[in-house]
């Protein structure tokens, strides 16, 4: 492909757009945008299939910005194609309220397919896009029939492959021989830090290499187009693993101050700016000015988009005729529908039912709902028969060369990398057509923290099964026992946590995460059995909290999740025998969604003129929301069989009634005992 | 080197040990203890350097199990070798109270030096160990006084390999050129979802090639102690790299069960422990049984470690008068002592100071300390231009043959690996001589959090510098501000969190962090301008809170952190002259050490009488503890300049002022207003 004037006035529209953006908001990454202008001109105009009035089409190819600070790259190309981004949205570029954030955000611009900017996260959503890909092809495609052919190309540079994040994910990534992804690596030599020979010396593509990639170098990414466009067709032509293309660039290109760490992440000086477009031909007096020739250039590589994707609904709609089966099922997942009747398949349980570990509660539940939900693609860091979150027919999802499993599998063996499998799980959600979960020992989703914060952001439908939720794993101790974990949870925004306390509550946990498009679930699972709750119904857990006992005259609402509820029951017992005190009991299985409920459900659930006393082994921070008393431990837990360790904590019925009394006490004085429900002020959302 | 009869019976006697004490507890993994007994009989009988009675002698080899289920191994080995871990103690495994818990903890168990379990911490602990021995030889050793010259040893698994965070620590280790550093990989093929191949296909040896690592395999780990021998003895002759030796291992080797995921993390029964024990010329009907003559030959090992640190303290002897500068700063580091009328050189500020960003007052301080407290070492997960954690005259830690630094530089660059910076620095604090610091945003010491757990459940003197602490960072928007962030890291039992208001505050929270032996410190700092406040002081400060504010007849009490005490201040006059309303203000810098004040302390500073309101622009999770009121951003923030951003989530005077009143007026009805500092029971600490 020779490549002449017309490629190199785009690139430096790009370069030029960038810059003045950047500067206009006083604000932002130049380096990177100028560097990786070549490559994505290639990659977008020649390479990669979309339709910018539909960004939603389904097969698409996907973009990923793993070097997410660079977006003023992605936005200048999302604006030149015709994207719904203004040059408007470009000057308003970092401002409040802009379609144009400081990092790209999934939820909030058209095109964006994954919210980036936290180095490496974006490289692991783009394994889990192709994962997608290649899954949803083996469960739809047919002769004549290539439904889901699209690649996922990402961009990535040194920060991102520092990340241990990227690691994890390159490795799988490889493992599964995902010949449909294309990374390319924005080999500039600079990190913030300056020349990245002060900290990251290791050989890029030998260390891709012993993951099974398929490795190219283009030496000069600057210039030499017709190199870039070699490599990209090479990598396509590799289908049994993924390709890394190392792009040797200068960072901030045509800047005085290009190969530097000064043009990484300030605005460059205006004098520089008219350099740059002295030297690009541009007129240096005009800001944000977009040569006519390169809007109709790309508006016909965007055309060329809207018809492929005109094409594709052609082929979806006789597909759907010879396939009725398969298209109903496609057409459905891509209108975000669940199958009719799903919930009819949770289980339910009545109280003589035996005691169950919600662990294997949730087995159940997987195991049930794994033939009728079709689009649930489970899988578990290393702990499977831990995390029991194999339905048993399940199929791996291997490469078919590996005997281990097929393309169309639904379980994914993640290996020991939680950081990972939870940011392929986003890119699986990202993809359309996958609801994802996966399942780790609630301590080690901390390992994946900065992920679920971004399954929170960006609005992500993703399950994460945490199991061997509390001490009561056990004999594991203390660094494998939950004390800070589901405050920090209970702390990020747009995300529901859940520690169900028996069968019911398990399965109402599973229905309000499934129904939830856009949010992602925790649900803390125990390793011991838990009896089933003489209240509890799916009905009243959906609601996030429902009074497990109640009580006439009530002394004390005793307000708790998980194994500790049934604890909280036997006190009640244990109150009125030994001490003639009457007790109530709440069971608050998810904060989020009882947050949601109207006031008066509510202050039902919490009445004002009683004290309330919170009981949870771990971490008190953030119940005093709901209680005016607490018990929980603000140490680290211990290790021993579990009722031990309970005991030495005094979880126990007389350890929990001692509190109440006490409670009761120092709540006589009080008038009017208010409710924590009722609050001064509401908080803004 | 020959191995003989009596290696053989030590080796077995390792494996019926561990097996005997897993099976005792019914709980545990019996398998890498088994399959990794011959290579820690060779390690530790020919190559390690220890004295088992005094495991603080600075000079000991180090060892680090990072795959530390295993820690049966561990404990045998301890025991058999004559540290204080009695046969009694192993009978306790995983038992409550033990010195034998089920991971192991170095705050708990004599000989152990790091906390490990949850997988690949271990890995970057030992990298922390070896960056301490190389820096404390650089600035200590002398001709014929190599003082400090040990080793550090570490065991790993595929589950550690898995993880990001070993890959981090392997690229820096590599890149740092760690010829102190031998890893032994247990390349044994399982892991808890079954064979290895599932999801672990890379070519390890050539990962860790490509990091700029020796690597050595040997293919017959079961069996053939002159090869491991021979491999650790290369390893130790590599002085410009570190070593990795892949030793092929059989799991559970003895067991009718070998070779399978079976005996990784379950006791083996009792007729397989019998089997065992016959194949292994032991008695199978005796338990935890011990030849005389394994005790004799690890005792012999034992006595030439005693020997040796005898043969040391001689050596350092004479160092002190020959060098008694250096041989008095390395006798007062090994007390665990700072140097005398160091907090001298904290700065103060007077209010008519100008206003300064409180990351730039943390420069200040690490500026002013660098010379005064040599054993500061610090870094940043570069971000050093940002994060501001670097003296001027700093040299960085670097290999001298990269040009770019030397082994007594005190700054390292930890490159884009927030969670590997964090386990390493837990490996320096753990080494004895060095107190360690490093730097990122505070948004990604969530990538940290595994490490950060850690540090505080290891009882480790970590500084996290943690700047750009929350919407005040403006343009780099929601990816970058923490909301969730602070309740996470307070919600962790033995770590101080501060968020100071000011250049006494700042100082505060440095003094406080660096006499505080045995606990980490998250210090979360601006990167916006911050005034300086009239009241503060650092003796004030060091109570963790205080009155910044005090007003006659005050009706409501705000209580903040870090930037938004001044906005409080300001909302104290708005309130008077818009509402004649009075109001008092609280500085809270550190939640953690103003809950250990003397109750009466605590009272008047949030006295009886007055409904509190919070402020602080981030969750209000945990909040409640402190106040009536909560005024916080429980949704994430926006990417704009930050005036825009405090103003659109109305963190300005009249924002804070419109929920005083709101306050006031809601509290109204209640009698007793009670301080939150009252509770009806003390917690379980």
């Amino acid at each position: 492909m020779s490549y002449g004037e017309l490629d190199n006035l785009c690139i430096n529209t790009i370069r030029v757009l960038s810059a003045d953006a950047v500067a206009n908001a006083n604000s932002g990454h130049p380096g990177a945008p100028m560097g990786m202008a070549p490559v994505s001109h290639v990659l977008f105009n020649r390479f990669m299939r979309f339709n910018p009035k539909n960004p939603d089409w389904i097969n698409r190819d996907r973009f990923v910005l793993s070097n997410g600070h660079g977006c003023m790259l992605q936005y200048s190309l999302l604006h030149l194609f015709g994207y719904d981004l203004s040059l408007d949205d470009l000057k308003h570029f970092r401002q409040v309220g802009s379609k144009t954030p400081g990092h790209p955000e999934a939820a909030d611009t058209p095109g964006i397919e994954v919210t980036t900017g936290p180095l490496g996260q974006g490289f692991a959503n783009a394994v889990g896009l192709a994962i997608a890909q290649a899954h949803t092809a083996a469960i739809y495609n047919k002769p004549g029939y290539d439904l889901v052919d699209n690649y996922t190309y990402m961009f990535f540079g040194d920060g991102c492959l520092m990340e241990g994040i990227a690691s994890e994910a390159a490795s799988t990534a490889g493992h599964l021989q995902l010949g449909n992804l294309i990374g390319i690596y924005d080999d500039n030599h600079i990190s913030i830090d300056g020349n990245t020979n002060c900290a990251f010396t290791e050989d890029v593509l030998k260390r891709f290499e012993s993951y099974g990639w398929h490795c190219i170098h283009v030496t000069d990414g600057d210039n030499d187009l017709s190199a870039i466009d070699a490599a990209i067709a090479e990598a396509k032509t590799v289908k049994d693993k993924p390709t890394i293309i190392k792009l040797t660039t200068t960072i901030g290109y045509g800047s005085k101050l290009q190969g530097t760490h000064e043009v990484h992440g300030s605005p460059l000086k205006a004098d520089d700016i008219k350099s740059i477009k002295e030297k690009f031909g541009f007129d240096p007096e005009k800001k944000f000015d977009v040569p006519s020739a390169v809007y109709e250039h790309y508006g016909e590589t965007a055309a060329k988009g809207a018809a492929a994707e005109e094409e594709w609904n052609q082929l979806f709609a006789k597909y759907q005729k010879e396939y009725p089966e398969e298209g109903k099922d496609l057409a459905r997942r891509l209108a975000g529908k669940l199958p009719e009747g799903w919930e009819k398949a949770l289980p339910t349980y009545k109280s003589t039912d035996p005691a169950i570990a919600s662990r294997k509660l949730s087995e159940t539940i997987l195991q049930k709902l794994y033939p009728i939900i079709p689009e649930l693609v489970g899988g578990s860091a290393d702990l499977t028969g831990s995390n029991l979150t194999r339905a048993k027919e399940a199929v791996d999802f291997q490469p078919p060369s590996t005997g281990l499993g097929d393309w169309s599998g639904r379980y994914i063996r993640y290996g020991v990398r939680e950081h990972g499998m939870a940011a392929i799980m986003n890119g699986l959600a990202a993809y359309g057509t996958i609801i994802p979960y996966g399942g780790t020992f609630l301590n080690f989703v901390s390992y994946a923290a900065g992920a679920l914060r971004l399954s929170a952001l960006s609005h992500h439908r993703v399950i994460y099964v945490s199991t061997h939720d509390s001490i009561g794993l056990g004999e594991d101790g203390p660094t494998h026992q939950p004390i800070e974990t589901l405050a920090h949870f209970r702390a990020l925004p747009n995300c529901m946590v859940w520690r169900p306390a028996d069968g019911n509550e398990t399965s109402a946990a599973y229905y309000i995460a499934l129904i939830s498009k856009h949010t992602p679930s925790v649900i803390a699972l125990s390793r011991q059995n838990l009896p089933q709750l003489e209240n509890s119904t799916i009905e009243r857990a959906i609601k996030g909290g429902y009074v497990a006992v109640e009580s006439e005259g009530a002394q004390v609402t005793l307000i708790s999740t998980g194994s500790e509820v049934g604890i909280c029951i036997d006190a009640v017992k244990y109150l009125k025998e030994k001490h003639n005190v009457v007790a109530r009991v709440v069971s608050l299985p998810c904060w989020e969604v009882f947050d949601a409920q109207p006031k008066e459900y509510k202050l039902s659930v919490l009445p004002d003129g009683i004290p309330i006393l919170s009981v949870e082994v771990m971490t008190t921070l953030g119940w005093e929301k709901y209680s005016h008393e607490q018990f929980g431990l603000n140490r680290f837990g211990a290790s021993g069989p579990y009722k031990d360790v309970y005991a030495k904590f005094e979880f126990t019925p007389e350890g929990i009634s001692k509190r109440a009394i006490a409670t009761i006490e120092f709540w006589k004085e009080v008038t009017p005992i208010r409710s924590p429900i009722n609050r001064a002020f509401a908080q803004l959302i």
